[in-house]
């Protein structure tokens, strides 16, 4: 395959850092768009140092920065990873996640065709399934009924970019993502119970019963996933407009034993408290993804999941200034 | 059942000054909203004669418009019917759909939700399917692929209501409309048949190969459906935060047998011509809901699809007038 010319949105962030790199490890040309909002330069220093990276900074919310971006760009390929990844936070700031994830995926796909850019990565979630009935969850599960702000403004960025790969000629992948963790790793439910227990290792409160199920995967893993699909759409063998993926782990983990995994790992022994009820917040449902579709394909994950927690805490601790910033 | 207070946006449209007129009919306090950019005075001429009607004129995309106008008339309800309805015109101004049907319906559920507003019924349509691979499609089909701007921004307000009912203790009920035909009808296939043969009896032109399935309600079918959904929740027999039904005619119709029945109905005999290909545009889907449903709360069609259809070719031959706007 020859080199192409990479276009990610929110690629100063944990996981599109790691696809930047994973990019540039391969020789392709990357430009990183990024406001620095929740993306740190300090995940850019390899990638700063090779020719091929490009940065520039600018928000998706602002049609004419990601416009004139990608005029000035022209990539093959937008890996549109720019979000607002805090589900929890939804109801406090009911308009970010329109803003951000929606809206703001609107200004990325009207770009992605003013700059004549055909092919289209997108990062949706498990949360886009809403309170799902069936698990583990395929692509084709019933029509969601959404439960949260932040999966409602994913599952409405999926349907923009269908609509506009319908409508415009594009070809575009969909990843619905499980939590992803590793190198890089600044938010979701390892993050807080590592921070809370450096804080305080005596004790550790749980929001909910700790007994949700939901599933981890290893970032690395994630990045063989979405290049998988690339290559496919680079050899012919997806063509459609519209191809949706599940990935993650198949194996899952309940928030109490990953809670007892982590204060293992860091030697603690704390008193853990339960909030109640059987989700931490409203939106906070149970994970378990059917990746079937992507398996056929030849991926598989190669970290087991506790790994991948484990591998997190080592890289939280290392990085203890990670975890002041919220 | 009390006598309570509506606030219906796009209230002067097609549907809504029909609901409009059923409401006041019961005894009900009526708040119309509308900016009247699709919707007529014409319509409201009724409604406008009854001490219960209230026309406020505004956009939902003003957030400060409807924000104001619902915290002047804390309603029990806010039936939101406003919206851009020109399926077809979304590839040519590919942000309309965005504003008005998806961010325009944040501005009202944010706007009820600081109203301290707890029943919210909103119009989806069948078009939130996508290309449905079921038939008749019932609502808990699989997730859907979006083919049209159209159906993404109103699956996107959709999920932005169920998001904001489970977020803030509301009671949704979200209907998805197969097309709906009757008096005041002003866009749609059998708009634009009667157009085209007022102008031209001799021919008319169909976008497809005119085997498309289509489905058609009758508006007064519509307006019992909706009010039963209303009833349900006023006497607690639907609790849940979020409900979607399906509303359509059981029986469906061809789009050339629609034309035919048409051209009948005004006596002419026109040439008809074929653009070819199975839709008449992008985003153009079979539409064959299954209303199992609605059906077991009590309800049923009581037109005829084809006296539907009959009965709009009459009420715009005898409003020649609102053929002329397009």
């Amino acid at each position: 395959m020859d080199n192409m010319k990479f276009f990610v949105t929110g690629g100063a962030g944990f996981i599109g850092s790691n696809f930047c790199d994973h990019l540039l490890g391969m020789g392709h040309e990357v430009v990183c768009f990024d406001d620095l909002s929740t993306g740190r330069e300090f995940f850019m220093q390899d990638a700063l140092k090779d020719k091929h990276f490009r940065f520039i900074k600018g928000d998706i919310q602002k049609f004419e920065e990601i416009n004139g971006a990608l005029q000035e760009s022209k990539p093959d390929w937008v890996i549109h990873l720019a979000a607002n990844a805090d589900v929890r936070g939804g109801l406090k700031q009911p308009r970010k996640d329109l803003d951000v994830n929606t809206i703001g995926t609107w200004n990325v796909l009207e770009s992605a065709k003013n700059a004549g850019v055909k092919k289209i990565l997108f990062s949706s979630t498990s949360a886009a399934y809403g309170a799902p009935a069936i698990f583990p969850t395929p692509e084709n599960a019933p029509f969601p009924e959404q439960t949260s702000l932040y999966g409602a403004s994913k599952a409405a960025g999926e349907g923009l970019v269908s609509a506009y790969s319908h409508g415009y000629g594009m070809t575009s992948i969909v990843f619905r993502f499980v939590s992803i963790v590793g190198a890089r790793y600044t938010h979701g439910h390892v993050f807080d119970f590592v921070k809370k227990l450096k804080q305080d290792p005596s004790r550790l409160e749980i929001l909910g019963d700790g007994e949700l199920v939901k599933s981890y995967l290893h970032v690395q893993d994630l990045m063989r996933g979405l290049w998988l699909t690339i290559e496919r759409v680079e050899d012919g063998l997806i063509k459609d407009a519209f191809s949706v993926f599940n990935i993650g782990n198949d194996s899952s983990i309940i928030i109490k034993k990953s809670a007892a995994l982590i204060a293992k790992r860091m030697n603690v022994t704390p008193d853990f408290t339960y909030t109640g009820g059987k989700r931490g917040w409203i939106g906070d449902e149970r994970v378990e993804l059917d990746t079937t579709k992507l398996r056929s394909l030849g991926w598989q994950a190669e970290h087991p999941l506790e790994q991948g927690i484990l591998d997190t805490v080592d890289y939280l601790l290392h990085h203890p200034d990670l975890l002041v910033r919220d």
